[in-house]
């Protein structure tokens, strides 16, 4: 919103008060008696309720802007950005629309698509921008019933920047933002948040400043939620627009825009954009170090952080929105010195939840996707409803197919070489596969002198609760048990725990230890045998890629292997073992032999053979120790299978 | 059935094969997700299905059967026989059908209400005996439209006595109990099951034996599932009757009538109606002692135990059917020598469940009923689902109205007089009251000498779990803590321990501590200031008869209180403290002292007085404490307000 430009008149006889009590038909739904316990009142409020309820709390909050990316490979690089700066707390994301980017397009790089992936797989609170001039009422109409289908709920409506040096208003056409917001409420009602831009120091192209803060005052009168201003380079800029803006009777949130310098080019061709001026003591301190990046980005942070504690001090500010440029480390930088980044995240479940409005009762999900959060979201994104309480008997919900792996969402960050020296240039073996899976576990480089950080199962190192179990894992992998998921039992640590902990403070989790392995039908012979004497105590799966299905399931029941106990609330059953569901993880599991790791190689070649074989023969296998407060079984059960082999 | 007649002649086409496949479209909904999870395969079953389970488990069974008692303490009577003759464990109980006795109607004493309290109030999976001579079609769907709206799902089809001397057919009326078969098989599909009598010796109306045997098979070929036999005395008369059923292609379930001969008299009469010869050796016993009751009844069980035990010897058999005339102890006795009686059941939920089919999934309730299991029952038979899996958001069920405190399911056992002498004939002040809630609790007799073994909120002895309070409870209701309903807490025990177990076996069962009394208003002001301590720890709720109402439960959710882990399953969380229904509970909680207590004393008696003085002046609260792994901390919160008032 760095080039946005805005109305100079018109007049809005718009009566709708801003922030009103109702919240829209959606959520009073919430008031049957399915609902999910309220665990996190965030999931179920709207953005200006958010916003509302953290400044009645006096909870300081902040924001980021992203930009979409160019190329399909940035797009998989913001992705991973968003989950690693969405840990840090943001309110909500934003992400700007540039009309000759084709914003509303199904590419993987449209504004469009990168918001929904954002709210979608990252579960992040997200305003998608969107500017009007120049566009019919149709097109426009077409981006918000696509942004609304896709889980959207806010929009930042702008003018942008009309095409040609000759503009002129049209006639009932959109011409200014006030257009835009009038459009959403009248074709949308109070379904989306809507949120407009202010410029602290007057728009440039307006008449006056005060004529700009009148038209400002049309957009939300129209319809808007909060403001988000322009950048500005001194804090007393904005607490007099903020001052202006009360006087004049607008009463919502008003965001002030913060950048934090990061360069001296990205500077300069901001302020050409945004047509204002850098102050002369800002210049006086850049110019000289104007070809030191690292000097220009840390005096950056120091002004941002100053300007910031200016603004939170003036008691005026709850929330800053940080211009990230699509950069991490500036932004977080100033954050943590303002103590607003979240340094313990606390998680409301032990996966990350969606934002997308239906699936905002989801609390419950079978645990083959611990790993693969993304793909579970992606595979069952045309539910109608979620389970929500209990997984129950799940019969009947159908995953949708997976067959592009290379969905961008599901990418790895990693390219081909460096797989290939992380899983093997070249494999001599079935051991050799071992090798790579026991490398993964002990963190230990290969024989090559590479670690490996990822595996096709898991784009992600060891998830710290998984080296609860490091030891145990790296024995059985040796040996040909090719783990890809796993949990330790825990019996009553509080939610608080810093590794296992999830939801409210005060209550207790618990865990039945699970693992999952694929193994050879030699190994599956002897543990079938085995784990006959642990019948009544070990529940087990066990399928191969033809389906060949083996299970003493009762009644292909799901089985609950996480669950949490918290005060004044019914129970939270989060992950579950589900019979039915494993068949179509299997899929996957299997097809990522050959679509990750084997397509890596020549066809033909040994080492795709190798991989081709285990595909082929192997079989996936998960066990269910039911006895939670004593000791895990399943090592046992292992340890058993192999003496029995020899 | 011991005097039903039986048609002569009549062919029957239908083809319908005994017992089909097909469970009928009610239990394919069980599919959905959000089926419970099926904890006791005995509630999801039809009755054919039950016993064709049992029948390949080997497990024996046994079913009871009753006729609708004369008067409204009858009724009473009768009800406290099924709860206790349930807990043996009966795979049904039927009830009789007696024409003149206005069977279908309103009555507290008609069959029809009786085999309704048996399935919704006692839980007990019921055949209600249908008889159709002299009946208008009609009056006959009307009577299993009513059976079926009430949640009765089986009918024994009979055809009853002939009225008047010279029978004649009717040309297409209900002349035989084939005729009512063909006719519920044609109107309900297959809905109920159907049950019909043989008879072992030959029905007496029947040409010969081989007749009759043709017309049981139509029965069964019109639709019915199985068949009860009428009494015999010899189990070689059941034996031979069972191979010639099969002989002739009969091959469903065919169950022998037992009948312990219980007295002299009783035996004549029903010798009199079943036009039964009694053996030559039994007639040479009974007639010495026949003076002699208990001699007779020894006898009895002796002979029902030995003919019993070679009927289920001979492999043949799998359950047996007693006719019990509405008494216990004969039948109780050859139960038990036969090994039958279920000497330890297993609860499959904490609470009782009821067999109506539109509650088989339930499996959440407030736990605020838990001594009056029967009133929620009454209260929630309008709502069309229950919950199930969770308790949810409950603002929306509405309790039905409870005015009739005596409605006949729900009357004390004992006379005003019993209850004066256990509640105080002469009450001297509030004190007083405090003595009668501890004298429950001990179970020490009162200053009368007494005992206390009943409270208009529990109509029984304190339960085996409370006990385990006994100590604390006596001390805090000497102080004006009257204690109504309570649990400890309970960190993981097995599913199987005696006293608070539940659930199938492996399991592992959990409580929050519970705690409701009523209290003066001067121990609440002191019980807050206390709870301000426990603020994290404990949700109270405390309201008054005139609904002033303080609680911290965080968004008015319910909180679970009792819960079990299962192998392979998730988890049950069978109860729960729901704010909201708590309202409605306080309504009839109040409202008991009243009418259970107050009305025992004249108007305007002192007595009388002081119990509408708590009632209008006392407040109940109830207390979780969340911190289940800790020890109870709720007597500490009592302990800590009277020392606060000290």
């Amino acid at each position: 919103m760095v080039n946005e430009t805005q109305h100079t008149c018109s007049a809005s006889s718009s009566s709708r008060s801003d922030g009103g009590s109702s919240s829209g038909s959606e959520s009073s739904k919430d008031n049957s008696r399915c609902s999910t316990p309220v665990l996190d009142a965030d999931r179920h409020e709207r953005l200006r309720e958010k916003m509302r309820r953290r400044q009645d709390a006096g909870d300081k909050w902040f924001s980021l802007e992203f930009f979409p990316p160019r190329t399909a490979n940035a797009a998989v690089n913001l992705i991973s950005r968003f989950d690693r700066m969405g840990a840090g707390g943001p309110l909500f994301i934003d992400v700007t629309w540039h009309p000759a980017g084709d914003p509303g397009s199904d590419k993987e790089t449209s504004s469009m698509i990168i918001a929904n992936t954002a709210v979608n797989y990252c579960g992040l609170e997200t305003i998608l921008h969107m500017t009007c001039c120049n566009q019919t009422k149709d097109d426009i109409t077409g981006h918000l019933q696509k942004a609304k289908r896709l889980g959207l709920k806010n929009i930042m409506a702008l003018r942008g920047d009309p095409a040609g040096e000759e503009w002129e208003e049209e006639v009932d056409g959109f011409n200014y933002a006030v257009d835009l917001v009038k459009h959403i409420r009248s074709e949308f009602d109070d379904y989306f948040d809507i949120c407009v831009a202010g410029y602290p120091k007057g728009h440039p192209e307006a008449e006056s400043y005060e004529a700009d803060l009148r038209h400002l005052k049309e957009k939300v009168f129209a319809g808007a939620d909060f403001i988000i201003t322009q950048l500005f380079f001194r804090p007393e800029t904005f607490l007099k627009f903020m001052k202006d803006c009360q006087a004049i009777g607008i009463t919502c949130p008003i965001i002030p825009g913060i950048f934090p310098i990061q360069g001296y080019h990205s500077l300069r061709q901001l302020v050409k954009l945004s047509k204002l001026e850098v102050p002369q003591e800002i210049k006086d301190v850049i110019e000289p170090i104007k070809d030191n990046d690292a000097a220009i980005r840390n005096y950056g942070v120091e002004l941002a952080v100053s300007m910031c504690r200016e603004l939170l001090d003036s008691g005026l500010v709850h929330g800053l929105h940080f211009y990230t440029l699509n950069r991490e480390v500036a932004t977080t930088e100033v954050l943590k010195r303002l103590g607003i980044w979240k340094e313990d995240p606390r998680r409301p479940l032990p996966w990350a939840v969606s934002a997308h409005p239906k699936r905002r009762v989801e609390d419950v999900r079978p645990i083959f996707w611990a790993s693969r959060p993304k793909s579970y979201i992606y595979r069952t994104q045309e539910w109608d409803d979620f389970p929500n309480g209990r997984w129950g008997n799940s019969s009947s919900p159908a995953f949708g197919e997976l067959k592009d792996y290379y969905l961008f969402y599901l990418k790895s960050k990693s390219p081909r070489e460096e797989l290939l020296k992380m899983w093997g240039e070249e494999l001599t073996g079935e051991e050799s596969v071992f090798e790579v899976f026991t490398c993964y576990i002990t963190g230990e480089p290969n024989r090559n002198g590479y670690k490996v950080t990822c595996m096709p199962w898991n784009d992600d190192p060891l998830a710290t609760e998984t080296n609860l179990l490091k030891d145990q894992l790296e024995k059985v992998n040796r040996r040909g048990i090719l783990t890809i998921n796993s949990q330790p039992n825990i019996n009553g640590k509080p939610s608080t725990d810093p590794i296992v902990g999830w939801g409210p403070s005060g209550g207790y989790v618990f865990q039945k230890a699970y693992l999952e392995f694929f193994t050879s039908s030699e190994i599956v012979t002897a543990l079938l045998k085995v784990l006959k004497k642990y019948e009544l105590r070990v529940n087990y799966h066990i399928v191969n890629v033809k389906g060949q299905n083996i299970t003493n399931a009762p009644d292909l029941q799901p089985n609950a292997v996480t669950w949490g106990i918290f005060p004044g609330r019914e129970i939270i059953q989060p992950t579950v073992v589900d019979p039915v569901s494993f068949l179509s993880w299997k899929d996957e599991a299997f097809a990522l032999w050959i679509e990750q790791w084997a397509k890596l190689y020549e066809e033909e070649s040994p080492s795709r053979m190798i991989i081709q074989y285990i595909h082929d023969n192997y079989y996936l296998v998960n066990l269910v120790d039911n006895d939670f407060p004593l000791e895990n079984c399943l090592w046992q059960v292992v340890e058993d299978t192999f003496e029995l082999l020899n």
